[in-house]
């Protein structure tokens, strides 16, 4: 048999590959692969649907990520995909594999983080799988959440002079991971002496730990009377996440630099680190913050959003996807994101 | 902290630890743990909500399943789920986390017997999730479906009285596993000239390699005017589906040895094996049969259908759970079947 390597066509060739030419079947299927939620039901109210897989040694590293943190996150990044859609998350199912490192009290940890989760997003957990593992621990999310169809934000309805927005900021996350990796070095190193040192960086580190959905901006584009044309939630990073809005849309795009949303700790660790504080900003995942697109005459009631920023505008296809630096450079945006099917 | 092996408390004493207690918040949570699947929605037509989680190693072997059996498999498993509730399945999400000794083929494969599963049950795949992993492979699909509320069968609805039914025959798929296993032996010590041998043994393996969700006894039971006061399927063994129907609906049942339902390769295996038949039937899991209960006034009716047998009758929780032997014995029934859990 044909032996390709699945790195040599990534994450999205990969999934073009083995879900091109789906044609459904049941009439309530209204939306399926492709975006951040499937959508589901033949009434005005929808039911979206998200699934997550996260690995022990591909998505979290226990060394630094307190299990009842892991449990909080995997429910998080799950309802962020229903935000995304505009949507309310209700539901989940949790499937986990636990090998024998795992003790009964390990896993009530991790199922507190579980719960706390639901608790504060108001979702319920509904079902699962429990089984062991060979190694190390699996978890599988499925979120279900609902919203009326006139409000549902799909990836696919940016248009020409629409405003690119983001809420809250870019790049924290990746700076508290690569923090995270730093201290764990230094620590590995070192065990019998070595304290990790994070004076100064909670929030960053909050951020990559404990990663906050933005029910808070789906709730204040409802009351200000805003459908964002297209929205998605930023977990790949900033870049990715334009070229699935942009691509699907069919358009191009502006972002400015100088727009970028970025807190001080972020700017602060970057150049600790020596890295550069826009790539970072841009290619940095795992913030859940969410981008979006709103028509330019809805231009004022955007301002009056918390929290919210706009960082540039929708161009035509053949205008490309570009990032305007702040010496009037355009530098091409490419997905340089995380992708779990890289080397 | 205190550590308290896994398997010491084993899978629903693991569940059960995880899950008590839970209160759900939200309208559209209809049921939730307990039972094949989650029940969701306002209106009478409910949604269905199962989850799956297989791991290479743990719950398939890669060295005698062919991928596309694995890919079918697993939508199968999934759509039994919801067989199982009285419900027809309507969609799915497949999560996938591939090590590297995967090639974009092999998965190709898998998702060849994904499609035909679906094609064959009326699912649409409508998401998922694909990640690298550490190692082999992990497999979690999501099934959604549907039922009208009137319809839905959960375990908890078994009466006194109700006679106890099963569907096709039982002990197969698990004598398949174990030729399979035999033959993979032989095959290790002597590779060069072993040739698995596997005559008159096709029937068994198909069951093993490729079950099929009883759809067809659903529309049966639908066209016979028949709502089974509780059904589940057949995954772990008959005697840990008994425990369960029994458990959740606080009753007891008598089964009948001499009814239970055999096919004649699988008699044929377990005698070459030296195991005992009934202990392959009552324990032998992964026939995704169904088993079900139906009011003893539905006794003329059950009789007229197709490929079902009566193999018992509920009695009162006191009276417990036995078998009947062809002696006249009674031996308590007790769940020996698959545990993922168990060392």
């Amino acid at each position: 048999m044909k032996r390709t390597e699945i790195k040599t066509v990534g994450e999205f060739g990969l999934i073009e590959k083995l879900t091109s030419g789906i044609e459904t079947v049941n009439a309530s299927t209204f939306k399926g692969v492709g975006d951040d939620c499937a959508v589901l039901g033949i009434g005005s109210t929808k039911t979206l649907v998200t699934t997550d897989l996260l690995l022990e040694g591909i998505h979290f590293d226990l060394t630094y990520t307190p299990l009842r943190h892991l449990g909080y996150k995997a429910v998080a990044v799950n309802v962020s995909d229903v935000v995304a859609m505009n949507g309310k998350a209700e539901q989940i199912t949790v499937a986990i594999g636990v090998s024998k490192r795992f003790s009964v009290e390990m896993l009530e940890e991790l199922y507190d983080g579980i719960y706390l989760a639901c608790a504060e997003f108001g979702v319920d957990l509904i079902g699962g799988d429990t089984s062991a593992s060979m190694t190390g621990l699996t978890l599988c999310i499925t979120c279900i959440g609902s919203a009326e169809e006139e409000k549902i934000t799909c990836r696919s309805g940016a248009k020409y002079t629409d405003l690119v927005c983001v809420s809250g900021n870019i790049g924290a996350a990746y700076m508290g991971l690569q923090l995270l990796e730093r201290e764990k070095l230094v620590f590995q190193g070192n065990e019998a002496e070595a304290q990790p040192d994070f004076d100064g960086y909670d929030y960053i580190l909050e951020r990559f730990l404990k990663p906050s959905p933005r029910v808070d901006i789906v709730k204040q584009l409802e009351n200000a009377g805003i459908v964002p044309t297209s929205m998605i939630d930023i977990s790949d990073g900033l870049s990715s996440e334009l070229i699935h809005i942009c691509k699907q849309s069919k358009v191009g795009c502006r972002v400015y630099e100088e727009r970028l949303p970025i807190d001080y700790q972020t700017a602060k660790m970057a150049e600790e680190l020596n890295m550069n504080l826009t790539t970072v900003a841009i290619n940095g995942g795992e913030d859940y913050e969410l981008l979006f697109t709103v028509p330019l005459s809805m231009h004022d009631k955007v301002l009056e959003l918390d929290d919210v920023k706009i960082i540039g505008h929708i161009a035509e296809e053949h205008h490309g996807l570009y990032l305007v630096t702040r010496g009037d450079n355009e530098i091409e945006i490419m997905a340089q994101g995380w992708n779990a099917l890289k080397e």
